[in-house]
């Protein structure tokens, strides 16, 4: 039997591509041989269609659209996921699910047990736990097919009461099959291998998985999909952040002519960057978009964005937009020029003095004779905001947040001024890896100017202003938001580790007050284990810690 | 046995405030000579404590409040609610459950079995559900002790699989408690008395309900605890939208003293009006913020929300700004004046000219000589954005955001610009309604200019503009609206209404290309059984009916 693993990249609600790609690489497999080919969770749909599926005409689309898919498996069979109806009136009304389709017929649908419910998950929100379940049958085969987090129930502290493949090797299956929907973080891939390379070992059954690429809003899908023989090494490892299709023979219990390899571990900081574009081209692409806006400071955070947004979308469709105040040193304006040169993107310079004045003007009768202060600053923070979608408004580009993970989580950025923007490209990456992404940047040659990377961070909206002013250094600052945000750690455990107490205090402070402002923020490309949005929900007018 | 329930309004993580008041009703409840109190669902830490309850920190100080309150439980018992740990290994890792104290003693654990994970709940996130349950006993007398949703199980098409109170009427208890945290909408007090009434009927036993009172942020609990007997007649029903304690005798299997009595519909725009002027009020108590600042268009949106705010926290205590522009209409600055006037409250007048010609100065190298268009709409909004977020930062004022739900719907709004405030007063609020609340506020006296609620609606951005430009009448749009945001049908269900084809197509198209801009506005005071936020997730790059 020729099994393919189909990695493709869906587009949440669009029936029309999804089937047309799942139809086009069934022809695919076709042409190879293969007898089955399995796409991954949800695939009909996207992965997550969130509250659509609460929509009945939905539902009936995805239905509509697998039917259509079964008519083109005539000569081969296919697994594909959907969320299908529970016809029992008691529990949700749907199921995580899969279709095993053959000669045209859906002979078999498998359910989901085993619902993830935390972090950027949902899916008790809309779907029923499966209780029952069973192989399918296939050229004389028993299959054990799983979806995702049914596997994932293999660790010491088990999320489930309950196992699925637990029932379903007493049904004496010959190999396994994983459908998933298992987005990136930068330490999700050796995760996975470990827990799939476990499940192979504990069923001594080989498994094949297949996962989604592609970015969907936030949420970064990066492959990996992979094959085990059944003492849980790993026989073969699709790319990542690409779309791929593998073939492979399981014959005598056993996938053939494949040796046991080694998975070659990526840098963090590597996978953070191919993600990143990733995230950028498929928000742009997904969304009907081509070209992107953003202000460029001379700075680091914005100099990575620019870069990574001229990768992503090409140098041609990026508009960086200079925005001097009256505190920007020259430095930072040729810094920024610097940056536009190596790239090739276009750029505007607008400084913002006037506007700033015209509101230091329009505001007085009220402010009377009141100090300067953050007001003042965060007006002028505010004018860039207004420049920048001005530009978006115009010209119909997209605006690239730039905010880093460290400034989102103390709070250290201006509402509706710096923290403007479509999505956030680097707002799941805390400024100590920004500064390692710039070094992978410029690996092979200077792209961001090394002034952008040596000289201390500042917001230039007063004279002489340094991030270090208001912040601990980004060294100490990176390591306790690590253990408070990633990790969870309570302030005393954090203590324990040697820190300071009244720092460590403090910065757990802002975070938490800081909530107000990351609510209002875009939703941010998620790298990490634990990214501000969807996947990390506080209460606002919350009192702990705060 | 004299049971008391307390009506409460707790602060979230604020464990020193809600442990201080449940002692102090402890203290009331034995004055008044009551052997049992009765507490609300999660009443120790407040509701919803979201992803604070993954913090172990946060639970331990659940479990030392608890044992601070059990200290004054000598001569009276009480029952709380609170996060418990899962000593089991497998499954989440807490509970969501409540304490049985008497004797200064924690003599029994109930834990919940039902957890709502729809709309704005989260409850699977973080709680295994219950699957066994046990009375507690009490002077002799067997207690039913159920946690909300547990009783809501009763219905043509039941959430869950299973209901707990089937197996405790098997220990024949002699009465039924219910402890909630059951948030407000305009027709949920309804369905609470259907619910617990039929409750009571099918178990044939008296049923005491407490529920909270208070804002937290978004949602808003409006109390309405109740007592019925063992038919399912109402006995008793507390206030709503205020902290209440009511005392009932249960002797010879019934409740002593009480006559059926009748629940007194108000009307909805009522409800939301006590509603929202509690949203506002326990927003900035909670927040420790004590004044509020808004922009006021002459218009009836902001009109209102200026009422509201000046009903929720003291005329003294608003700023409203006038921020006339180039286009506006003597008019409106008149209008907005009345308002001022009729209210009592602080005002500015700071027109936006001066600010918005800098921009189109700065902005016309790089615009050419492009036409007027949007672009210079939103700059206008937006400069009205920097003022009052200007006056915010000055003062310590908090932005009132002045959006209404059919606005937010459409995405008729400026991100960063009117769209910008720390909370939504009416982003629940339909255009429609925003009229009834005006003649219901006006219903004494004139509050809101009659100027304000007669014209047609503008937001004044360029000459002669007005809403109906680009929207359809709102009395068509929001009767759409509410079809597919509140009851979720399909655009040919809407249709096949008889609404017509083309219209609809437009306007639920504008609902789900507008999603991008949701994201990033404020919290909404939640009145309605869907609003926009936390209980409406949608996908932003997806591709459906967009």
């Amino acid at each position: 039997m020729k099994i393919a693993l189909a990695q493709l990249n869906y587009h949440i609600g669009n029936f029309e591509a999804n089937t047309h790609k799942i139809i086009e690489h069934l022809g695919k497999a076709k042409e190879k041989g293969a007898d089955l080919v399995v796409f991954a969770e949800l695939a009909v749909c996207g992965y997550p269609p969130r509250d659509f599926l609460e929509f009945e005409e939905f539902i009936s689309l995805c239905e509509q659209a697998a039917l259509k898919i079964a008519e083109h498996c005539t000569d081969i069979a296919c697994i594909i996921g959907l969320p299908v109806k529970n016809e029992q009136l008691a529990g949700k009304d749907l199921f995580n699910a899969a279709y095993f389709i053959e000669n045209g017929q859906v002979r078999s649908i498998v359910r989901k047990a085993l619902l993830p419910n935390y972090d950027v998950f949902d899916e008790y929100r809309y779907f029923e736990p499966a209780t029952s379940f069973e192989c399918i049958h296939f050229k004389g085969k028993k299959i054990a097919l799983t979806i995702c987090e049914d596997l994932w129930n293999i660790n010491n502290n088990p999320l489930y009461v309950s196992n699925p493949m637990d029932e379903l090797i007493l049904q004496q299956p010959d190999l396994m099959i994983n459908i998933a929907a298992s987005p990136f973080s930068y330490c999700h891939d050796d995760e996975r291998i470990v827990v799939l390379a476990e499940n192979a070992r504990k069923y001594k059954l080989p498994l094949l998985y297949v996962n989604q690429i592609g970015a969907q809003t936030e949420i970064i899908f990066d492959g990996g999909s992979m094959v085990f023989d059944a003492k849980g090494q790993m026989l073969d490892e699709l790319p990542y952040f690409k779309e791929a299709i593998g073939l492979y023979e399981f014959k005598d219990q056993h996938i053939q002519h494949l040796q046991p390899l080694e998975h070659q571990p990526v840098p963090d900081i590597e996978q953070i960057h191919d993600a990143l574009i990733l995230g950028i081209k498929d928000y742009f692409e997904k969304s009907g978009f081509k070209k992107a806006v953003l202000g460029l400071s001379g700075g680091i955070d914005s100099a990575i964005v620019c870069a990574l947004a001229c990768r992503a979308l090409g140098a041609e469709n990026v508009m960086a937009v200079l925005m001097p105040s009256k505190y920007s040193t020259d430095h930072s304006v040729q810094d920024a020029l610097d940056l536009v040169k190596n790239m090739g993107c276009q750029h505007e310079i607008i400084p913002i003095k006037e506007a700033a004045d015209a509101f230091d003007q329009m505001m007085a009768p009220a402010f009377h004779d009141l100090p300067f202060n953050l007001t003042e600053e965060n007006i002028q923070a505010r004018c860039r905001g207004i420049v920048v979608m001005a530009m978006s408004n115009k010209f119909g580009y997209i605006l690239l947040n730039t905010s880093n993970k460290s400034e989102c989580a103390v709070g250290y950025g201006t509402l509706y001024g710096d923290m403007c923007g479509a999505i956030g490209v680097i707002g799941d990456v805390y400024k100590t890896q920004v500064y390692q992404l710039a070094h992978y940047i410029n690996k092979d040659a200077e792209v961001i100017p090394e002034n952008s990377i040596v000289k201390p961070p500042s917001a230039e909206l007063r004279p002489g202003q340094k991030d270090s002013d208001s912040l601990p250094d980004y060294d100490i600052l990176d390591q306790i938001l690590f253990q408070y945000i990633e990790l969870k750690k309570s302030s005393s455990a954090i203590i324990a580790q040697g820190f300071d107490e009244a720092l460590v205090r403090r910065i757990i402070k802002m975070v938490n007050t800081a909530e107000f402002k990351r609510y209002q923020t875009p939703p941010i490309l998620r790298v990490s284990p634990k990214a501000f949005g969807m996947g990390r929900r506080m209460p606002i007018v919350g009192k702990y810690l705060s």
